[in-house]
């Protein structure tokens, strides 16, 4: 992965010399990863327009730098923002970048105080970067999203009436572990009959029963990169405006799929599943947006959804999720992980979609 | 609960006065969520120095809120820290508190643009409300940590030669779920043999072998509070050393826990145990701090070490976590959590600190 990363970094400081910066502090610790391939609650990263980087962390970590990033010289201590911009003044540098969406006013008042640098808000260089994946990066994402089908295979048939929903939750986190997840990749949603009707539900203490619809919201985490995956299933036959509902989101996520190629609006996409639900009558149930883009976190860019801006483009993973949501009846959400691929994209998620009566 | 966050939202208001500001924009979730009792990922709440306090809060948590919060108003907005900040406006105030520590040098540029109030940094005024814990909290602690010593008892038949680290934490996570934890309060340690003298080891693939001292760092989650344990146990007869090594640190953590008492400084009660270290000549092998509060968050204030100050209180919850990390051959840390109390510390985790030989 050395070379991986001295790639992404290389392309990060044509983006700082780009913004007339010298250099740039980068301190999102998720950025640091992606630049270095440390996982550390303590570490930034100083990154020039021309020259070699130079990663801080403190001493908890500093063995693990030295083998991870063997080409990086690394600084130890536990102010690493304080000693990079230091350092930054000490190699020359006059105008530091910074990421003004993860200092907060205090730390950076703290280090404006002694800094002998300019420093400068850079904008989201490293997210925007991070947008775009890289085949690595791809197929830890498929390996997190067949861990995730591979769970919900096994607990299929722990899904019936008289199981609560966190038992449900709790099936399922440890089915992931159990097939080779880090952890969970966020906290799991199983929302069943009327709780389904709130897409973020907390799984509690209802048990399921004959005539539910369910929702299951979960995924794993593998090597840093998150799955997201929904499926929603009938407990018993279901109503016949259970059907309906079911096969109304089904085909919208199929719309928003089919949308989803490089060069595409993601507000074009998101319309693409949305007009579907609407011209059902059921726009106002669906009341979030399309999806959003995975890798390192569980929700990064591009957002999609009517009022987003931006394109898709090729290698840029995302989630399909459209849902309807009636209030007091129930819900139903449909939701694969994918990559947007020239020719059409590459679902991660394979498992079924057809409606699973259990 | 209602009365108890009206009583802390009373204390606020009066440092706000204190601190010569009409009125603090609370952002951390953590802070809203003490003060409010919501448990979200999207809310803010705006504290005048007289008069009521203002929820903000998105549509998803728009029901529990009313339902968690009945006696406040409401603002059902995503920009929750914008549309406090405008309400702050139309209530007359002009000097607006918040919180530098969160807020992020983005967010506030954004805010200060739009603002018709002058925005002021008002120190951590939460956190130190937060430090002194009512009898509610320090009752779920109690709750939290009792879980946390089932879940060892339930575990321990199950550590032995052969099983690896990633196992035993599996294993103890389970167990505090099934002991009735929300869900692990942190990411559980398990570090054998020589892995031992990393403090922050995470488990991984090695198996517990004969001869191996194994330190275990846990904690369960109950309703938003955190238990905090460490125990290190000896597969098979421990050698001498082995057995000295665990003697000093459970005599230091014993002199630490002795001096936890109202009015001490938090560095006088580091030391009473880092003494002990020294006094055996083991001082360099204690790298870290005694022990720090332990709440709503898993560190926080009060912070306990050689560089630090403040002193502790009656009702301030903290761990007592002294450690000897000799490299290459392993290590030993002691932890429980406890509370201080004038007639001296009340101990909430309750696992015997014998040697357990196993």
């Amino acid at each position: 992965m050395g070379e991986t990363h001295t790639a992404r970094r290389r392309r990060l400081a044509a983006l700082v010399a780009a913004r007339d910066a010298d250099a740039v502090l980068v301190t999102r610790l998720v950025n640091v990863r992606y630049l270095t391939g440390l996982d550390s609650s303590r570490a930034a990263l100083l990154v020039p327009a021309e020259g070699p980087a130079v990663l801080a962390t403190d001493a908890r970590y500093a063995g693990t730098a030295e083998r991870v990033c063997p080409e990086l010289p690394i600084v130890v201590d536990r102010l690493v923002s304080e000693a990079l911009t230091a350092r930054a003044a000490a190699d020359g540098h006059r105008r530091l970048g910074f990421e003004a969406h993860d200092l907060t006013v205090e730390h950076h008042a703290t280090l404006a105080e002694k800094a002998e640098v300019e420093l400068t808000p850079l904008g989201h260089p490293v997210e925007e970067l991070r947008m775009v994946k890289d085949e690595e990066e791809i197929a830890l994402l498929r390996e997190a999203c067949a861990i995730t089908d591979r769970a919900f295979a096994a607990v299929l048939p722990e899904i019936r009436a008289g199981v609560t929903e966190r038992a449900v939750a709790i099936a399922l986190e440890r089915a992931m572990v159990d097939s080779g997840a880090e952890r969970p990749a966020f906290e799991s949603i199983v929302a069943s009959g009327p709780n389904g009707a709130v897409p973020h539900h907390r799984p509690g203490g209802r048990e399921l029963q004959p005539g539910d619809l369910v929702t299951m919201d979960f995924g794993a985490l593998y090597d840093g990169y998150h799955a997201d995956m929904t499926r929603t299933v009938a407990i018993g036959e279901p109503a016949g405006w259970q059907r309906d509902v079911y096969d109304l989101v089904h085909r919208a996520q199929l719309a928003g799929i089919g949308a989803a190629l490089p060069g595409a609006e993601t507000k074009a996409v998101d319309a693409a599943a949305r007009d579907v639900i609407k011209d059902a009558g059921h726009g106002d149930a669906f009341g979030h947006g399309l999806g959003h883009g995975v890798g390192l976190e569980i929700h990064e860019a591009p957002l999609m959804g009517y009022d987003k801006t931006g394109k898709l483009m090729d290698r840029v993973p995302i989630t399909a999720e459209p849902g309807v949501y009636l209030t007091g009846r129930g819900g139903v959400r449909i939701e694969d992980t994918l990559v947007v691929r020239p020719g059409g994209p590459e679902l991660l998620t394979t498992t079924t979609k057809d409606l699973l009566v259990l």
